[in-house]
C-alpha cells in the first residue's frame, strides 16, 4: 500500500477501507507518511467527504494512536458531556459535578479556548491552584473518589488528532464534518466513557453556523459513537447569543457557581438540566425526563451539586475557598458599561462578536500560544427579547488592559441589535437525536 | 499575505490574484511556504481549477523562478515544437533539423521518458557521445551556428516547476489541466522562443485519454502562450496507436533518420510535415500550407534536413557516423516476432500497452531514477487498417534482458485488436487551433 494510492482513491471519490485509513493515520503519526501527503489527503477529504464507515475507521485509528482509558475498575455507568464550543458556555462546570452528585461518573477531557470560543480548562484555571494537567492515572483516581474530573488532553491521548489538527489548521482543511467529527470522537472514545451526551451548537457564535450543518455534525458524531459501542445522544442547541450572561474565565466560574446554587441565568440552568436529563437517561438512572429534571433540581437545591464541585476543585489541587467565596476570584481593575443608544427590544446578540470582544480584552486567545487574563471579560446586562431604554446598560466590560479596549467596545456595541418590537424567543434546544 | 489565505481562497473557489499566485510560488521555491501547505493548495487547484488569468499568472511565476533565455542575439524568428508525449513519438528528431534547414531557429528544451511514454532526450542519448546536458550559454551558441539544438531542462530553468512537479507526483495532483499547462509552458516560455507549435496528443497512449481533455489542454496552452506574447498554434493529434513503427530509443533514431531521408512511415512523415507547416507559418516564412509542405518536402529530398541533423548531432558532441550509418547504433541481442493468431484487419493498437511493453523490455523508465537500455524496443509490423493473416507478424520485439520478456510479450500481443473488416482510418490530426 502506498500513501499515493490512498490519496488518489479519495480524490476520485472512492470509499476507503479500514486498512487504508489505518495505514494512513499510522504512517502520519510515525512519520512514514510525510506531511505533504497528509495535507493533500486532508484536502481531498475536504472535497470528497467520508461516509459513515470511513469516518468511524478514521476515528478509531486516531483513538488507537494513543492510550485509551479503562475505567471498568469504577462501578456504574460512566457518562460524559461534550460541547462543540460556544461563547459563555460554562455548562460543563455545572453539569459535571451535578451529574456526579446524582451518582454518575463523569470523565471529562476538555479543551482550551481559541478565537471567539472559550475553553472549559481556561475557566477552571482561574481558580487558584486548579490543575488540568493531570496524568490519566490520577484522573482515574479522582473519578473513583469524587465521580467527576475535568482535565486537558494529555499527550498520551490521540496523538494522531494533534498532528492532523495542526496540519488542518494551516491548510484550510478544518471545516470538514468527517474530520471535525473524527477529531472530537477520537478523544471522547479514548476517555473510557460508556455514554456521551453531545451539545452541538448552531448559530453565529458556534463552529457550525447553520442548523443544517450542526445537525449533520450531530448525526455524524452519534453515528461514530454508536459504531464504537457507546450510548449516544446529541442536542442541537442555540448559539445565536451567548449562553448565560458571563463571558470570560473567572466571570464564568462565578456564574457557574451561582448555577450550582440554583441562581444561574435561566438559559444556563435550562440547558444544563436538559443535558443532565439525557445523561441520567443514558446511564439508566432515570428514564422519565420530568423525574430526571426534578432529581437534578433537588441535587442543586440540597447543595449536593455545589458540594461535589468543591470536592472536584480540591481533588484537582484548587483552593475551594475561592469558589465558596467567589469574590476572592481575580477581578479586573475597571469596568465599563456599554449603554444602549436607543429604546427597544434586543433582537439578536452576535455571540461571535461578543466572544471576539472578550478575546480582545484578554479573556481568550487569538493564537494557541497566547496567554489569557482570568479576570477580564463581559457581563451581558440584556439578552434577546429583553427590553432596553436608551441609556440603559447592554453589557459591562471588565477591563485590565486598555490597549485593545476601543476595538473590543466597538465590537460589543455592534453585537447588540435593537428593534422596536420584542422578537420571538428562539428555542434553546432545536433538536434531540437519540 | 499568508499561505493559509491563498489555500482557503482557492478551496472556496475564489479567483487568485497575480500577487497571490506569485507569493505562493516564490514561497514554495524559497521554502517559506512549507510543502504541506503547497500540496493542500495543489489539491484545492485539482478540485477547483484555475481560470485563464490564474493559469497565466502561475505559469509566469514558475517561469520567473529561474533563468529565461534571451535569444534576441540570433536574427530571425525562433520557433519551437512541443509534444505532450506519446508512444513512438520521434517527431522532434526529424522536425528540429528540418525546420532549421528551412532557416528557422529551433530552441528545443525536451524531456526524458517516464512510464509508457518515451522521451526525446533518451532517444538522442542512444547516439554515442550525444549530450543533452548542455549549459544555456552553449545552447545559445549551437543555435547561432546550426539553427537547432535539443537539450534537457537544466536546473536553471523553472526550478518551481521541478519542485511542484515532484510534489504533484506523490500527492495525486498531476492530472489537473491548469497545473499540466503551467508546467509545460513555464519551461517553454523560458527557452526564448518567439513562436510555439504544440502537438497535443489524444488517445489511449497519451496523457490526455479523451479528445475533449486534449482540446481543453490545447486551448489552455495556446491561451497561456498568447498571454505571454508568443505566437501559438496547437494540433490535437491521434495517439490511439503509436506514431510510426519503432518504439524504443535507438530504434526510433533509425526511424527518424529514415524520415529525414524521406523514407519514414507515412504517419510519421505526415505528422512531421503538418507540424512543420505551422512552424513556417508562425515564423512568417510561408503562409500557404501547400507551398510550405512542398518546401519542407524539398528540404528532405535535397538532403538538407538530414545534413542539418548531422550538424546538430556533432554540435552536441555526438558521433555523426552513427546516424550516417545507423547499423552502428546499439542493437539488441535477440529479436522475437509476435505473430497474429487470426486473420483479419488491425482495428486498434493500444499505444499505452505497447509503451509499457517496451518499458518492460528496458526501453523506458518505471521510476524517474531507472536506467534505460538504448538498444531494446519494439518494431510494429502492422498498423491500424492493415491486413494480417494468421501466423504473420504483428510486431518484432528487440530484447536484451529476458527477465520481464513474458509480461512484455503478453502486453504487446493483447495490444493488437484484430477484426474481420477493415476499420475506418482515424484522422491523424483531429483539430487545429490558431
Amino acid at each position: 500500500m502506498r500513501p499515493y494510492d490512498v490519496i488518489k482513491k479519495k480524490r476520485d471519490g472512492g470509499r476507503l477501507t479500514k486498512a487504508e485509513v489505518n495505514f494512513f493515520v499510522k504512517g502520519c503519526v510515525r512519520g512514514t507518511v510525510p506531511d505533504y501527503q497528509t495535507t493533500a489527503f486532508l484536502m481531498a477529504v475536504y472535497f470528497r467527504g467520508m461516509d459513515e464507515g470511513e469516518t468511524l475507521s478514521l476515528t478509531m485509528a486516531m483513538r488507537d494512536s494513543g492510550c485509551t482509558l479503562d475505567l471498568s475498575c469504577i462501578p456504574g455507568v460512566k457518562v460524559d458531556k461534550h460541547s462543540t464550543g460556544g461563547v459563555g458556555d460554562k455548562v460543563s462546570l455545572v453539569l459535571a459535578p451535578l451529574a456526579a452528585s446524582a451518582g454518575l461518573t463523569v470523565p471529562m477531557i476538555a479543551g482550551r479556548g481559541l478565537g471567539h470560543t472559550g475553553g472549559t480548562l481556561d475557566k477552571l484555571s482561574s481558580i487558584p491552584g486548579f490543575s488540568v494537567d493531570i496524568s490519566l492515572d490520577r484522573f482515574t483516581e479522582i473519578l473513583q473518589n469524587t465521580g467527576a474530573a475535568i482535565i486537558g488532553q494529555t499527550s498520551e491521548v490521540a496523538p494522531a488528532d494533534r498532528r492532523l489538527y495542526a496540519l488542518r489548521d494551516v491548510t484550510a482543511t478544518v471545516e470538514s464534518i468527517p474530520l471535525i467529527a473524527a477529531s472530537i470522537m477520537s478523544k471522547k472514545l479514548a476517555e473510557g466513557t460508556d455514554a456521551l451526551v453531545l451539545d452541538v451548537k448552531a448559530g453565529c457564535g458556534a463552529f457550525m453556523k447553520t442548523y443544517k450543518d450542526a445537525c449533520l455534525l450531530a448525526d455524524t458524531l452519534v453515528s461514530i459513537g454508536r459504531g464504537a459501542g457507546k450510548k449516544m445522544a446529541a442536542l442541537v442547541t442555540d448559539m445565536d447569543q451567548p449562553t448565560g450572561l458571563a463571558v470570560g474565565n473567572a466571570l464564568e466560574v462565578k456564574e457557574a457557581v451561582a448555577a450550582l446554587k440554583g441562581e444561574g441565568p435561566a438559559d444556563l440552568m435550562d440547558l444544563t438540566l436538559e443535558l443532565g436529563v439525557h445523561m441520567l437517561r443514558l446511564a439508566g438512572v432515570e428514564d422519565d425526563p420530568k423525574k430526571a429534571r426534578a432529581k437534578l433540581a433537588r441535587l442543586i437545591k440540597s447543595g449536593a451539586a455545589f458540594k461535589k464541585f468543591c470536592e472536584m476543585v480540591t481533588a484537582q489541587g484548587g483552593d475551594a475557598g475561592f469558589v465558596r467565596d467567589t469574590l476572592k476570584l481575580p477581578v479586573a481593575r475597571e469596568t465599563f458599561t456599554v449603554k444602549s443608544e436607543r429604546t427597544g427590544f434586543v433582537q439578536h446578540i452576535d455571540a461571535e462578536a461578543v466572544g471576539i470582544s472578550a478575546m480582545l480584552l484578554g479573556a481568550g486567545r487569538k493564537k494557541a500560544e497566547d496567554d489569557i487574563d482570568p479576570a477580564v471579560g463581559i457581563i451581558l446586562s440584556r439578552k434577546v427579547g429583553d427590553k432596553v431604554r436608551k441609556g440603559q446598560a447592554l453589557a459591562v466590560m471588565h477591563v485590565n488592559d486598555r490597549r485593545r479596549f476601543n476595538d473590543a467596545e466597538g465590537l460589543l456595541r455592534e453585537a447588540f441589535e435593537i428593534g422596536p418590537t420584542a422578537s420571538e424567543k428562539r428555542p434553546l434546544v432545536y433538536k434531540v437525536i437519540g
